[in-house]
């Protein structure tokens, strides 16, 4: 399959807040057609693991992680915005990161890139966003650690984004978050194969440990009650073995993190978790109040979902309230998914509506120029 | 320090749901006397981890994991009960476990002892009641594992209980929970020092790192929000490492899960961990309602605690209603405990009061005994 992913090689020196990189390229996708007044972006932050392939196109036909939110005729649609999504600073897929070579030393960063904040990656996109000629944005929209890049561009760039769009994140992270968090990453830095960073084959013991904790705490105790009770394996594939699988909530979290070993890097993960650890919209300011006053977008969209254990609904209230100074038009949704901090990703019919009203699209009515390009 | 555990040897074969053992001891420790009717008798059953020393004496002196609740004037009265504290069978505080010697073979079990369920520990403690000549009990108290043990024993032994105390427990596992417990085992198992269960040195990083899973999951989101912040440790202990230890919330976790390895046997813990997961009810009858109908105590304190992610309030609910069958005198109460699961241990100023009430006590007051065995 033909890739749809654009690059942006930064010339010289990037700034991050701990160090710098030499020429560090930016992967970024990109839907829909720019307008002449170049008014009409929308920039998207992702979470933690995606790539910058948030949706298919005529280039990529494969889905993107957020395929139902992000086409023509979509909650976000590519008929009237052009989107652009960005690979994360730090991340392993076109943008460079702790797995990408050192222009200096011809190896590896590994542990010798720059710790990594949540604020380097909002500049990495905002130069992307540059490089387009693009001066204001339509919108800057993120959902988890995305949702933490687009509060902290909105921070740092107040005049380019007209509206903002948070789903399950947070001005700071939070110390439960944290903690679990810090055992993914010691769980990756527990397996041999690790090697302190420098291993040469992935450290897939440690890496599929750390995204069953993930699963863990993306999902709901609800959610796991309801779709798979007690019901255990089929008999032909349980074993002799007391400790082997049984139950067929185990059988789903083992097949996740097995989908997982593989795509991606322990070192990218590593840096992009800790991350999200170090964010503090404080650091702007003094205090996540006075770095919410600095945002500049006029409309906000802030939705949280109740059985979100990692970035809690009051942590999504925290912003809006932060926002919601009586000048800006401040939408708070807090939605009864049942999928936890996954729901933006798996509850779609509870999300569309929100974004499709924030961006005024007009869904379930065949788009014009879909109707066009369409094979039949 | 003098140990006040005492041993029962159970005589030829102890049948268990899955096999048997031969000869197998059961350790436990008591508090106060019996009286001549030997109707006074109190049975508790502990969670995964504590000994049989939930308190005190004057044979033992330290500390013991229950120390507010139990002593004389205290909320589970001495100077009226007579307490009976189980070393779980498959522990390894001198009950016989995993890591007991196997008579037959001269070698520990390990892996080869039969697979372990909540009604076997039940069983055994059981067998300790009647060589203390006890044939009805005042009342059968636990909370987490040694809730589904207490239900389990007035399911197994109808006749045998006055009432039950059950706190943050079970009537069946709920998938959730049974996905961290495969969790926390799957750590130990990838720990290379496990060896499949023929380790010579405890498989320590595995317990750890188990341990830290445990203690996401026994506290809540909010205790930590309140407790830490985002704390960070003394500027002395921060290390260059960007995946060090940074914040207190990691600290406290690791401080924790280090104070658990060394004291607890691997192999004991994967089989006392997944009888949880195999407890359910409904195995005695063919659904949780008739299990329950089964129970004969006929004054019951369930409780729970809202925050309590592993055993959530739902499932203290379930149990309460399955026992209300309208000839029974059940109290429920749910806690505003901000502990979690531990809150059992934690709160004891929301516990206390429960417990002291429901044994009668006369809390606060000077107890006539205490008072004169007191030193001065």
């Amino acid at each position: 399959m033909a890739s749809a992913r654009k690059f942006h090689n930064i010339s010289g020196r990037f700034k991050m807040r701990n160090g710098s990189l030499r020429d560090p390229v930016i992967a970024y996708e990109t839907w829909g057609q720019l307008n002449y007044q170049k008014d009409n972006a929308i920039l998207l932050f992702t979470g933690l693991s995606p790539s910058a392939h948030a949706a298919s196109s005529e280039v990529d036909h494969s889905s993107g992680w957020w395929e139902q939110m992000i086409g023509e005729g979509k909650p976000i649609d590519t008929d009237v915005y052009f989107v652009i999504c960005i690979n994360s600073l730090g991340s392993c897929f076109g943008s460079t990161g702790p797995a990408s070579i050192n222009p200096q030393t011809g190896e590896p960063y590994r542990l010798d890139f720059p710790v990594l904040t949540i604020e380097d990656i909002a500049n990495a996109g905002q130069v992307v966003v540059e490089s387009l000629g693009i001066r204001r944005l339509h919108s800057v929209v993120g959902a988890s650690m995305g949702g933490m890049t687009s509060l902290a561009h909105c921070i740092l760039y107040p005049d380019v984004a007209e509206s903002l769009v948070t789903i399950s994140s947070a001005a700071r992270a939070q110390p439960f978050s944290i903690a679990i968090r810090s055992l993914q990453r010691e769980l990756i830095r527990s397996d041999p194969v690790w090697d302190n960073g420098n291993y040469l084959a992935s450290p897939n013991t440690g890496l599929r440990l750390a995204r069953k904790l993930g699963m863990l705490s993306y999902r709901s105790a609800e959610e796991f009650q309801k779709r798979f009770g007690r019901e255990l394996v089929p008999e032909e594939r349980q074993t002799d073995d007391p400790f082997d699988i049984d139950f067929e909530v185990e059988s789903y979290i083992e097949a996740h993190a097995n989908k997982f070993i593989g795509t991606f890097d322990a070192n990218c993960y590593l840096y992009l978790s800790r991350a999200m650890d170090l964010f503090d919209a404080a650091d702007h300011g003094g205090s996540v109040e006075h770095a919410l006053a600095r945002v500049g977008a006029t409309r906000v969209l802030i939705i949280g979902v109740e059985t979100d254990l990692l970035f809690p609904l009051w942590q999504q209230r925290q912003i809006a309230d932060g926002l919601d100074n009586g000048k800006r038009e401040v939408q708070f949704h807090s939605l009864a998914s049942l999928q936890g901090h996954d729901a933006f990703l798996a509850d779609m019919d509870r999300f569309r509506p929100l974004i499709c009203d924030f961006f005024n699209c007009t869904m379930n009515q065949p788009s014009r120029l879909r109707s066009i390009h369409s094979p039949k």
